[in-house]
């Protein structure tokens, strides 16, 4: 290692990666995940402008300065790992994974051949079996993408591709429209896939969900028949498995029925839920995957590693490679002197391809299935106690009235609308509660949990709590409740 | 931190995490970039997959069983750093983008929200202020996107919806086609863009180049001419600055001028020659870079940080968000407390989004712009050098007369073929010199350069050398020299 010639040694190089591993051990793993740490400074971005030198100059900076702002950027950025935070489908700090994301940037590898590539390639082929038989495809195959979204949008090509090939060469001219399904509640990757890929996001159907937020199949069938009727191919139906904000799962088995009816392709964005099938408790959510033709799964969601960490698997394996390959001579030459199956990339739209299974692999091995399959049913554990506690506590009352996942959302009403009656106008003051707390939660710096309004639960504001992070224990619960109230009590 | 309900102190994840430290400086950092050691300890697949245990199994395993596997993936992982490797668009081990992205996994944050981070999205928009500065757009905007082919991808969508915006929400339906152009040595991504954006691979039009792999301006005009009679849209020509191969930069005033001719997007694949603008001496190969509409420009090729840091930038700062927003109301709430101009994130089309900012910045801090400039100058200084090396060494011949980026490519001929008349049996016996030599070197261990043929060079395969890893200099070049002709002598 060397920057501009001179040596590792010349620049101390190595005292400073050792003087950052300390501030990150320090500053990020023990007191950011601290509960006596604030779980975020917020600042405002004019201010926070004015408190990190972002500027580069001409010249160099020394050592100790890019020491002191990695340390501000550690202290002003959001403690995703701390116990408080709830925000999002992802938290939690996770040390194996973190160990294999700093190899992974040690070696800086790419995923396109074996001879660049030979343990990572060996190693991805070694998770997607095992991922593709937890799912239960018998012959199938996968691809780390960058995101759920790539994830989802992939799924959508190679859907095409399936029925229609020749789109490949000519593109979706002379075509009739193609459709796509996803329930109301289901993610808006979907519509940006629509969108990215030429199919137009008017193409991408809506299907109502029951009170839950489970896709309503009857209205999927009613749709699919009024699209044929009128000159559509329905092409993809995409389930979801784990929703955004209320967690539920569509029912898989009544998809895949009308699917074969009509023959649709049934991907299932597991992005968030995926992971449930890790659990021998909690698999059934996702009954009848193995039936899907696709799945999006992510670890940097509910398995809690750092971003990105997102599969993609087909149950037939052979899909990817003639969805996408472009056989580009200067990279996928035939007379290697090794077994060419192994150059994978041309599986992939991406030519270089970032390493993601190491940090995963890392992780699986450390703790093992059952240490992976303990997670979920611990975060199961809190979202089930959360939502007694919510049903126990005035002031609070759950979206929901049972858990679905393990994230749970709730309204909190002021002390001062409590036993009223629930006019439109009642619930347009309880719409503001959520934004006002959430901005004074920010402020103090205490905890983050969304909030967000959904059509079909009158556009009202809600918290979405998301319990996933196996940092947080059934106190931080009772702390939640506790700190909601004290910050929106007076509202 | 915690893991399973047991704190960091409890498992001492702290040590584990200190010796994964450890590992990395003495393994990947000091041993795996000494000219001493091999690049490359290559094993076939099958023997390699008995050397590391892949398997992960119910129960957890120890630190000291991890640590020993991740030794092995070093071990047997391609020295990517080492002065000896050439053999791809990235090399070189910088220790300051290594703390950067540390300093990234361990706060975990994801670009789509200020509240969720801040700071680097301030960090972004400073960094993309600059990058459009220097490239000379006046009021310009980015994104970075997952590698390269995923900029070029964009780059197109947006063209496309430039044009034609009703394609957001109906598809491409009931358009005419749409063509894109990219010369015959241009990166095979606008390609597998064609086929994934619904736009056809037969859409993505060849053009010819010149013996130095630069377009010839004539042949696209021609073929845009010839396409407008038969009742295409031509929509984007993509120019090539920094080609794969022969790292050829395209003339992009005379490409600029048909495109305003004919309406079209200019696009510029800079992936790798982008880098090159840094530099005061050399940039006069982009020449005209400002007139583009849009910039694709990788820093993890020439300005050698670990993958993934791949930079779209767009002439027009506000198409990227018209082109891909779809307002998700569960994340990009309008009632927020701070101005939501800084929720960047529906500008994109992806929706949970790595940082991949900070190690950039930390490097480009760390060393300035006179760092980052003198690693370009640096590079070209090598390639001159290179070039000449060839040029007087007997038995190598430079594939072009002059060198034209950081990367050289060239033929090598065995002894018992020199002096001889060139006839198409003696192209035949060359082309098949590159493979064995290569084969010899990887089973050596003792270099890593490429080779691929190439159409316009008559399909003999030829080597190609990639000169921008600081670790390297003069001497390493003589002993590439050396080298190859040790292995390929007797052939």
């Amino acid at each position: 290692m060397s920057v501009e010639g001179r040596t590792f040694t010349d620049l101390d190089v190595e005292g400073f990666l050792g003087a950052v591993h300390k501030l990150i051990t320090e500053e990020a793993f023990v007191k950011g995940t601290n509960r006596g740490n604030p779980v975020f400074e917020f600042k405002q971005p004019e201010d926070l402008k004015t408190l990190i030198d972002f500027e580069i100059k001409a010249n160099p900076s020394t050592h100790a300065a890019i020491l002191e702002e990695l340390t501000k950027i550690i202290k002003y950025s959001v403690k995703t790992g701390h116990p408080y935070f709830f925000n999002l489908l992802f938290s939690g700090l996770d040390p194996y994974s973190q160990a294999g994301s700093w190899v992974t940037d040690a070696v800086n590898s790419n995923m396109h051949t074996y001879e660049t590539s030979p343990v990572f390639i060996l190693m991805e082929n070694y998770m997607f079996k095992k991922l593709t038989s937890i799912v239960g495809f018998d012959d199938g195959g996968g691809l780390f993408c960058p995101g759920g979204s790539a994830s989802n949008q992939l799924a959508l090509h190679i859907a095409r591709f399936n029925r229609f090939p020749e789109i490949k060469k000519v593109g979706l001219y002379g075509l009739p429209r193609l459709r796509c399904y996803i329930s109301e509640d289901g993610h808006y990757s979907l519509k940006k896939a629509g969108n990215y890929l030429g199919i137009g996001e008017e193409n991408v159907v809506t299907i109502l969900t029951d009170n839950s937020g489970r896709v309503l199949p009857g209205d999927l069938q009613q749709k699919v028949v009024a699209d044929i009727e009128q000159g559509y191919i329905p092409l993809f139906v995409m389930a979801t498995c784990g929703s955004t904000v209320l967690g539920s799962f569509d029912s898989l088995p009544e998809l895949q029925d009308i699917c074969r009816r009509y023959n649709m392709w049934l991907h299932c964005d597991a992005c968030y839920g995926g992971s449930v099938l890790l659990s021998k408790q909690h698999r059934h959510l996702l009954y009848g995957i193995e039936r899907c033709d696709s799945v999006s799964w992510n670890f940097h969601k509910m398995s809690g590693l750092p971003h990105q960490c997102a599969a993609l698997l087909v149950k037939n394996k052979a899909i990817l490679l003639e969805a996408n390959c472009s056989k580009a001579e200067y990279l996928f030459q035939a007379d290697k002197f090794y077994d060419t199956n192994y150059d994978i990339g041309d599986k992939s739209i991406q030519c270089g391809r970032k390493v993601d299974v190491l940090k995963l692999w890392t992780l699986w091995k450390a703790i093992g299935d059952l240490g992976m399959e303990n997670r979920i049913n611990k975060a199961f554990e809190k979202a089930r106690y959360m939502v007694d506690l919510l049903k126990k506590s005035p002031g609070f009352r759950p979206v929901l009235p049972e858990f679905q996942c393990v994230s749970v959302s709730f309204w909190y009403i002021p002390e001062r609308y409590r036993g009223q009656e629930e006019t439109p106008e009642w619930w347009l003051a309880i719409h503001k509660v959520a934004p006002e707390i959430k901005r004074r939660m920010v402020e103090a710096g205490t905890l983050m949990i969304s909030y967000q309004p959904m059509s079909s639960k009158g556009f009202v504001n809600f918290f979405r709590i998301v319990l996933h992070n196996p940092a947080c224990n059934q106190g931080d619960m009772k702390y939640v409740i506790e700190e909601i109230d004290r910050l929106g009590k007076d509202l």
